[in-house]
């Protein structure tokens, strides 16, 4: 080619932003699609869902993090479908509530890493009474949710209407459903105790559904009796062998007939991939994955790759399971396939390294598995801990983030530069104020 | 009285909280209304809305803050309107986008410290293309907009359209609109340069229009010029003695037939008392304020009291200004009133200390007043920052603030802890993905 190769990565999550690192130097121009202008650090998405981190912890501007590679353009966009055949991406511009003008970007190489989103098996109906937790709006929408139950309860006399405000339902007893409902069942302890006056921490419950044998499926069975274990102790009511037959405002109604009446409910149950993959006419699975071949390559389109949560690897038989690591080296893995091409070097397969699966349930208890290591406890806690912040340095110098919530003033910290929130008219100031006066008892302005 | 008094504080606002913090160990039964969660700490906001500092860096859950004084009943709803001849205020549960049921709330004592909201001076069709800035959904639309701006403008080729989205008009030039220009000014010189590759920061233009002859109005004249050398260093376009005539999504129309194309809008050019006043039915001056006695009360009714920019006190001639010292220093008075009352004392008249007034205008510039004594520059900006943090310590121990933005996740950060945000069905999960595909990008599910 006489001119630099395009390479299209659509996500700006672990596959997306890999793929772009390991293109750094490169001699090929990137064009990084995202309907955000962050990243989410999503194994944290839980402790913002639940207050225990701001949502600008969990997230950094893609821009920032790629910002010394000259050899990416971020644009933030929509992707409304792939055209495999004459290697063009379509998407609306803006943020992804903003119906900007179509783009069409043109593509040599394509590095699909579109992620997942909330699946409610058919159920879609469920979609408002149950939010999922799959971007940061939706952890702001847990938390917002959470928050307002408790301030309810906090003037609520009928003790029906109590129960219902006051009992969390969690439907899903994965890694993300046991992190949630360990963090819920801190957060009630914690607040209520101190913060408020009329209901105490014992009368808000913590109900965990899962619809297998036990929680934590994909880990080993002493891990998920462990697990249960914590959970126990944190007061949360774990129901296995239980599936959901309806979701209402009212609450959950299990296929045993029993309801759960709840005004809180988060669905963890599943995920299917991004709606991007009906678009590209090629073989998917259940979950609308594109089943990719060993090199990642998407089947009869060579110069298309899917990683992460978009596609499905078969591995050993298996699928390599939907982590954060394992897109992460999916996405290093197609780029490093682009780079051989470019190189004229034969392609090569990827193997995807599994270094372990956790799951945190409180503060200072996890579980762990590496290999045939497995373990519980403080120990795992900490290792969790340890963990998740190199992850997070590895995007982003989190150490230098640590220093910026404390320091954020002094030295322009990037971590606020969120494009985030949505304006509703209740914010804004009435034009009749008689007939519909607006309180927004912010009493003071600035002082000088 | 056989029962103990209730005291009705509605606003959380730095005279609400004053009223409600004197009120502390009296032996009353005070109920706090505000429609949000928390105290937004407006001195600074305008950080908020250019991202130097995370929204939740700038306000604090009430609860929290008045989580040890067990005679506040913190209640979060929107006031309607206000009985003064029965004693009762009528609010909507819930928060401010919630239309939760109709509340009663019966009291002995008033303290009305409902704030202020933007005013459009009768112009509320330009409130849509200008946002103000009373509020942290405000702060977060304003960021949201200058960021888009920014992501719009990289891809942007029409020269016309690209000088509309990096104009960036303040309209007022007192307070407010010297530290938005200022903080907007410092935003494009270090994010432009550093995250975009097509746009030059210089391309950028801050304008600020101020309607009198000079800026800062309120501060002696030397000041004035000071700001708008500082202004001028960091490339603010200030023009003075230019009203406004027109406000439309393409720019702004001067009274000259000036017309400044710009996408990015920000009103700072004056507030009005909330609505709430408006249904009091005593006498009100033109910002809808309550003309207050002496002694705060409001006349005729002596038992309620209005305080900050929900009140005009005249003192020495003048009218004490909407700055947060001042509510802060009237809500307590009026909360002292109370006591007296209780106490059989007569009450005293407010007397408003002036401590100062100050604006910062970049990361090492401001200007500052304290009665004789005036001055600018680095010095004033210390003083300036010196100053605030002692304010945020106030309201709520900063210094344990700083240290939670750094080790939030170990310390159950309260800061985070804040109902914000507004959910919008393009955030959630498309039930007919082939009809509408839904891009949500963010490959990998959590690392466990």
């Amino acid at each position: 080619m006489n001119r630099k190769p395009n390479v299209v990565i659509v996500g700006g999550g672990f596959g997306g932003l890999a793929a772009a690192k390991a293109l750094a130097g490169a001699d090929v121009q990137i064009t990084l699609i995202d309907q955000n202008n962050y990243h989410g650090f999503q194994p944290l998405f839980f402790q913002a869902a639940t207050a225990g981190l701001a949502p600008n912890c969990v997230a950094s501007p893609i821009r920032s993090i790629l910002r010394k590679q000259a050899n990416v353009q971020t644009v933030l966009a929509q992707v409304t479908s792939v055209d495999l055949v004459n290697g063009r991406v379509h998407a609306y511009s803006g943020a992804k509530d903003e119906a900007g003008p179509d783009i069409t970007v043109q593509f040599d190489y394509l590095v699909l890493a579109s992620g997942a989103r909330t699946n409610y098996r058919g159920k879609d109906e469920w979609m408002q009474f149950a939010v999922g937790l799959k971007d940061l709006d939706d952890a702001v929408e847990i938390r917002r949710r959470i928050l307002l139950a408790f301030e309810h309860a906090e003037r609520e006399i009928d003790p029906t209407a109590l129960e219902q405000l006051l009992n969390f339902v969690i439907i899903g007893g994965g890694p993300t459903g046991v992190e949630l409902a360990g963090a819920i069942a801190e957060l009630k302890r914690h607040v209520l105790a101190s913060d408020f006056r009329s209901i105490h921490p014992d009368q808000a419950k913590v109900i965990l559904i899962q619809g297998g044998e036990r929680i934590l499926p994909q880990m080993p069975e002493g891990l998920s009796v462990k697990a249960t274990r914590y959970l126990g102790k944190l007061g949360v009511d774990v129901r296995t062998k239980q599936r959901v037959k309806d979701i209402t405002a009212a609450g959950v109604t299990l296929a045993d007939g029993t309801f759960i009446p709840s005004s809180t409910v988060i669905w963890a149950a599943g995920v299917s991939a991004n709606a991007i993959t009906q678009t590209l006419g090629v073989k998917l699975d259940d979950g609308g994955r594109v089943v990719v071949e060993q090199d990642l390559s998407i089947p009869n389109h060579p110069n298309a790759f899917a990683v992460g949560d978009t596609a499905l690897f078969m591995q050993d038989g298996k699928p390599v399971p939907g982590l954060a690591p394992a897109a992460a080296q999916a996405g290093r893995a197609a780029a490093k396939n682009i780079l051989r091409d470019l190189a004229n070097q034969p392609r090569k397969d990827f193997h995807y390294v599994d270094k372990g699966v956790m799951a945190t349930v409180g503060r200072s208890l996890a579980v762990a598995q590496f290999g045939r290591l497995e373990f519980g406890g403080f120990l795992a806690w900490l290792l969790w801990l340890f963990v998740h912040v190199t992850f997070l340095i590895g995007f982003r110098n989190r150490l230098a983030v640590l220093f910026d919530w404390a320091w954020a003033y002094f030295t322009f910290s990037r971590g606020a530069r969120l494009i985030t929130g949505h304006r509703m008219l209740a914010g804004a100031p009435d034009s009749v104020p008689d007939a519909e006066p607006e309180p927004s008892p912010v009493p003071a302005k600035a002082a000088h």
